[in-house]
C-alpha cells in the first residue's frame, strides 16, 4: 500500500503541498446511509485553522472544504468522498531562498536525498498544512463513530512546554486558543506563548485525547492491535516524537499490583491500560498521549549546509506556529476517529456474529472519571 | 490485510498459540541470495528464550526453530521463508482453572467479547510466547541489514522499575540477564528482582533500542513514515504502552533553538530527532525506546468476575516472568529490523534511480555518540 | 502486501517448494466458532491429491495436514490457523539434470531471471504442488461459506482438448478422475488420454466453477469487484492463461438485447452475466470458467539453452500430468471460495446496517438452471 | 486495502460519479523526477473521450485534467499526483425516471441492495464515466514505463460483434474511430454499426493490447503473478467478462507440444505464452486479450422491477454508446500499463541486486511479430 493511504477498510489517501494548487483527500470504506455535508466537516476544519490568534502561524487560510463524490442528496453512498481544499494564501516569495538549503528539524535535507527533488515552499509536502486534510477525514469519521455507537472523541493540551495543565473540565478547551482544559490557566499559557516568540524560539507540548464509548472487542491481534495503530497514527502526525497508552511511560516503574486493572460487576476499578487489553478495547476510555516537539522553523540564525556540502546559516522568516502543538489537538482527535472508525468495520467483518452471555461491564463511573481524564493531566 | 501479518513488502505473518503444537511464521519478501540457516536465527532465539535465569519464567522451551521453505543450498530463493518452532512444555494443566474468568490486565476479558471463544491455556495466542515468532523473522532481516548495509542493530535495558541503568558500553550487554549496558548495577538489579519476586508482585522496565548505519532516504511520506511505522511495531510488542523517538516526551518541555540539529559538513551537531526527520532517516543513529507495564501474572489474589458476571478472585499460579521487559530487548531490536528492512525496499522501489550531488553527512563521532546512546540512558 | 498472500480480510499465506521438507500456508481472518477438523480439509485435498489414477502424476503423496494454529476444541478462535503438509515423495533425483537448462513453458528461465537462484527440484516453488495448499485453505472457506450462508461451490471439466463435455448432472463429478459431468463420456476422454501419453504429448482443458446462494451485494466498485477478484484468483493457478465470467468471450459477438439480464418478480429471466452486475454479485448463480494449458513438462526432446545461453535439448522425465487440467477443478473452486468468503467480509464490514425494502429477487428455477450450468457446457 | 485503490506501490485511488461535480484520482508511488504536465494526460484522455464520432455517446465532455499537486517545476516529486476533472455536461434531467427502477444489465440493483442508496444520475460511480480517471492515471505510467524502459503498450479493436478484424498495422489504428489496425474493414465496421444503432440494439467486442519491451522478471509468484493482476485489473474495467494471456481459451485444445515456447540463443521460437511463464515476464511482448459485452442502456423496453419488486418496463433515453467496446482500448492500454508499473517496481524492491550471467534472450523478431500481434487476430 502507498505511504499517503492511511486505514486498512476506511481508508484516507492524502494529496497536496503546503503552496501547490489545493491539499485534499479521498475517504474510501464509509458505510453508506451517514448524513453529511461541508458543514460538518468545517466545522472541524475551523477548529484547526490558522491565523485565530497571536500564538499560530498568521497565514490566513479559509481552508474551506468541497466534497466532491460519495455523497447524493445529503448522505454517503457508500462510494469514496473526496475532498478538496484550495490554497489560497502561498505567498511563495518567503521561501523561495531555501531553496539551495536545508531547514535544521526539518525535512528538507531528507527528502532531497531520498526523491532528488524537492518543493521547497513552505515545506511542500512535509508542511503541517497537510495535517487539515487529516482532520476533515476525520471529520467523517468522528459523525460516524457518534451517530453509530455513541462514541465521543475529545482532547486538550495537557502541557505547553514546563506548564503542565491541570484538567478542570471539558467545557473550557473551546473556549480558549490552546485547547486548554482549564480557564484558569490560560493567561500564564498566554504569558509564556509571549514570552517564546520574544525570544524568537519555539516550545514543544503533550496532547491528550479520549475516545469514550468505545465497546469491547476493536482491535486485531497480534500485530494490528488497536494501540499499535494508534501509535502509527499519532506518530505519523507531524512533530510528533512520542506517544502513550494509558500510563504510558509512567508503567516503567509501576508494579502489577497497581497496573492491572481489577474488574467487578460494577466496572474495571481503574484504567491504567488505557482502554486497551491484548490490543483489543476493553470498553474503558480509550487514553492517548502524544509529544510534539518544538517548531523547527525559527527566526534566527541556524547552521546548515547548502546543497554543495558548505557550511551556511539560516533563518527562517516565514509564518509559522510557535509551538505546533497549539493546533494540534483536533488533528489528534481525527486520528484517533480514524483508526477507531477502521477497526470498527474489521472487527464486525470478522465477528458480527459473535454472541457473548457475559455482560458486558462498564468502565469507571463518568463522575470520578472525568476529574483525571488524561494519563498525567 | 489480515492483523497478523506485518510489513508491506518484507512481510511476516504470524500464528501459533502458547500451547498449541506450535508457533511460526511465514517471511515473505526476503531478496534472495541471503545465505540463512537455522544457526543464525536459533542464535537470536537463544537471547530471548525462557529458563535461563531465576529473574524470568522457568517454562523450559529450547524454541528450536525448521525452516520450512525459501531457502536452497544455504541460501534465500526470494520465495516465503516458513519457520516453525513447536511448543515442547505446555504444562496445560496450569492454566485450567482460568477458563472461567478474566486475569485482570489480560487479554482474556477482551478476546472473550471479542471472538466468543478463547483458548485460555497460557494466554493462548495472548502469550508473549508469540514475540518468539518475531525474534526469528527479525534474524533474518537483521543479518540483511547487516551484510546489504552494514547497519547494527542493538539495544539494552535503559531502566528496570525506579532504577534508571547509565549506559556504560555494548559490550555489557550481553553478560548479564537484564540486557543491562552497565555491569556494575547488576547485583543491584538482582535484587531488586529478588524484592520484587519476594512481593508476589511484579514490575515494568524500558528499553531502548538504537539502528546504526542506516541510510539516508528511508520512511514513505505522509502517513507510513518510518517513525510512525517504528511506534506501530514497538506497540505491538506484549505489555509496550509507551513509545518514544529521538528525545521522546522530553520534547515537550523543550525549546527548537534547543531541539533542532543543526547541519555541518562535518555532521549533524545533536540528534534529538533520534534519526528521523520528516518521517524519513537522516543517516544518523535510529533511537527508539519503550515502556513495558508490569506483568499482569501475578501470585496473589485479584479481582475479577467470571462468566456469568459474577464478582470472583484469582491468582495466577503458572510460570511467569516477573518483569517481562527482561527478555524484551532482542524483540525490540527484531521489530526495529524488521521495519527497516521493509522500509529499505520500499525506498528503492521508488527511488532507486535517484542520484543527488549533494554529500551525505555523517551522524555525531562515534566515540562521542556511544557516550549517551538512549535518549534517557 | 507480499506476493504470496491472498485476500484483504480473510487471508492465505502460502509457503513451501515441491521437494521442500513441506508446503502449507497461514489462514487468517477465518470468523470464529466454526467447526473445524484435519478431516474437513484432507476431504478436499483427497480429491485433488496426485496417484488416484494412471491419468495423473503417479508421484505418492498422501497430503496429510496438519492443523497448527487457530482451531481450540474443535472450533476456529479467529486467529491465524496454520496448515502444514509435509513432503514425502520427492525424488529429487528425477530433477538434477534440470539444474543446467531451462523447461520451456516453465518458470525456469523467468525465475533464474529475477531471483538469479533457483530450487530446480521438481519446480520448487512454481510447481503446481502449491495448488495442495489453494485446496486446503479453501476447504475451510468453503465449509464456513455452506455453513453461514448456504452456498454451494461446485465444478466439473466443461472440455478436454478438442472434447466438449455435455452437462449431464453434479451427481456424476465424483463418480470419474476427470470430474466430468457426465458419465458416459468417459471411457473417451480415457481413450483420449491415453492416446496423448502414447504420442508423449500433453494437452489442455477448460474447468467451469459455479457458486448457488451467493447473496446480493458482494464486490467491491470499482477495482476490486468480485469479478476482478476472481479473475486474479484463477489467473493466479498454475497454467491458467484464460478467465471468463457467464457468457465471457461470447459476448463478443453478442447484442444487448440478448445480454442484458431482464429482472421480474420471480427473479432473473437469464444468466448471461454470471451472477455480477457491476463488479457486486446479483443473487443469481456465480458462473466462472477458466483455461488450461498443457503440461510444459514433456517426455520427448525440446530446444532450449543451458546457463551460459549455448543451445541444447531437453526432456523431462520426472512425473507429471499429462494433463493438469484433470486435477484442477478442487483448485478451482478453493480459489473461489477464497475470494467468496473474502467479499462476504468485506462486505458485512462497510454495510452490515444497510437495510432495504426491495425484494430480493431469486435467480431462476434450479430445475431449469441445472439443464445449462457452465457457460458453454 | 479499500476497494477504489488499484496497485501495490504504485497506486491510483479513484473517485466521483457520473453526474457529480468532478472525477478524479490520486496517483501514488510515482518515481520522482518524471517531466510530466497536463498536456501529457490530456492527450490520452483525448483518445478515449466521448462525442467523437457517431458511434459513440454524444455527451460532450472537454474531460480536462487540473494537476493539483505531486509535480514542481514540470517535474514528478514522489508524492501523491492528484488529477482533477471537472464534470460539465450532466443533464441530470434524462436520469431522474430510473430512480424507482433497475436497467437490466447494470449495477443499478446489485448497487440498491448493497448500499442501501444509490446515485441514479447517469449510473452514478458505476459509470464508464470512471474509465477517464484509469486513462489519466495510466498516462503517467505508460510515460514512466517508456522513458524508463523504453515500453510501449499499444492496443486495437480485434473483433467487433461477429466481425473479426485482421490486424494490418499500428498505423491504422490511431485513424479511425474504432481503433482497428486495418483501414479497409473500416466501413464495414461503420455500416455495422449504423445497423446495430437503427437495431436499436448495442453490441460487444474484443480488444488485444500488447506491451513491447518488457523486461524479464516481472511478477510476484504465487498470487500476484503478473498475468494474475493483469486479469483482475482488466475485468474490473466496467462491460468485461472474459481476459486471455497469450493464446487464451486456444489452450484448451493445444497439445503441449505446440503451446510450450522453446528457447534458443536467438530468441524464444514462439509465444503462445503471452509473455509471462510461471507469473513472472518473459521479456516477449505480454499479450492480452478482453471481452466486452454489449452495452446494456438501449433504447427499447426491457422488463425489470421496481423498488417495491411490482413488474415494470424501462426504456433507457439517455446519450450511451452502442458499443463500449470502442472507446475501451485506451482504457485496456492504460490498465496493462498500471499493472506493469506497479510490477516494475515490486521486483526492484526486492532484487535490485540481482545479477545473472546468462544472457536475456530477446523475443521473437519484430518483423515477423508484427504480422500477427493479437492472439486471434
Amino acid at each position: 500500500m502507498s505511504g499517503s493511504t492511511l486505514g486498512t477498510l476506511f481508508t484516507v489517501t492524502s494529496f497536496g503541498e503546503s503552496h501547490g494548487p489545493a491539499i485534499g483527500c479521498v475517504v474510501d470504506g464509509c458505510p453508506p446511509g451517514l448524513e453529511l455535508s461541508e458543514a460538518d466537516i468545517q466545522a472541524e476544519l475551523d477548529r484547526r485553522k490558522p491565523g485565530t490568534s497571536r500564538h499560530v502561524t498568521q497565514r490566513k487560510e479559509p481552508d474551506s472544504v468541497e466534497i466532491l463524490s460519495g455523497v447524493f442528496e445529503g448522505k454517503t453512498t457508500g462510494h469514496p468522498i473526496a475532498l478538496l481544499i484550495r490554497n489560497t494564501d502561498q505567498r511563495s516569495q518567503d521561501y523561495s531562498k531555501i531553496s539551495q538549503t536545508f531547514r535544521p528539524g526539518h525535512a528538507d535535507y531528507t527528502y532531497w536525498h531520498k526523491y532528488g527533488i524537492r518543493d521547497y515552499r513552505g515545506g511542500g509536502r512535509s508542511s503541517a498544512r497537510e495535517t487539515a486534510v487529516r482532520v476533515a477525514a476525520g471529520a467523517i469519521a468522528k459523525k460516524w463513530l457518534r451517530e453509530r455507537y455513541g462514541i465521543v472523541i475529545r482532547g486538550f493540551m495537557g502541557q505547553l512546554g514546563e506548564i503542565r495543565i491541570p484538567f478542570k473540565g471539558w467545557e473550557h478547551v473551546s473556549e480558549n486558543a490552546f485547547f486548554a482544559a482549564n480557564d484558569e490557566i490560560v493567561p500564564r499559557l498566554e504569558a509564556y506563548m509571549d514570552e517564546i516568540r520574544a525570544d524568537r524560539d519555539s516550545i514543544g507540548a503533550r496532547i491528550d485525547v479520549i475516545a469514550s464509548g468505545v465497546p469491547v472487542g476493536w482491535g486485531e491481534p497480534v500485530y494490528d492491535r488497536l494501540d499499535a495503530d494508534i501509535a502509527y497514527a499519532m506518530m505519523s502526525i507531524n512533530a510528533v516524537k512520542g506517544v502513550e497508552i494509558g500510563d504510558g511511560f509512567d508503567v516503567v516503574a509501576q508494579r502489577g499490583t497497581v497496573h492491572g486493572d481489577e474488574l467487578t460487576p460494577d466496572g474495571f476499578l481503574s484504567n491504567h491500560a488505557g482502554g486497551v487489553l491484548g490490543g483489543v478495547s476493553s470498553g474503558q476510555d480509550v487514553r492517548v498521549s502524544i509529544a510534539i516537539k518544538p517548531t523547527s522553523s525559527l527566526p534566527q540564525n541556524r547552521r546548515s549546509i547548502d546543497l554543495a556540502g558548505a557550511p551556511t546559516e539560516m533563518m527562517t522568516t516565514g509564518r509559522h506556529d510557535p509551538c505546533v502543538g497549539i493546533r494540534a489537538t483536533p488533528v489528534a482527535e481525527a486520528m484517533l476517529a480514524l483508526v477507531l472508525v477502521d477497526h470498527a468495520l474489521r472487527h464486525r467483518a470478522q465477528n458480527a456474529d459473535v454472541q457473548v452471555a457475559t455482560p458486558r461491564i462498564a468502565g469507571l463511573a463518568p463522575a470520578g472519571h472525568q476529574d483525571v481524564p488524561g494519563p498525567k493531566g
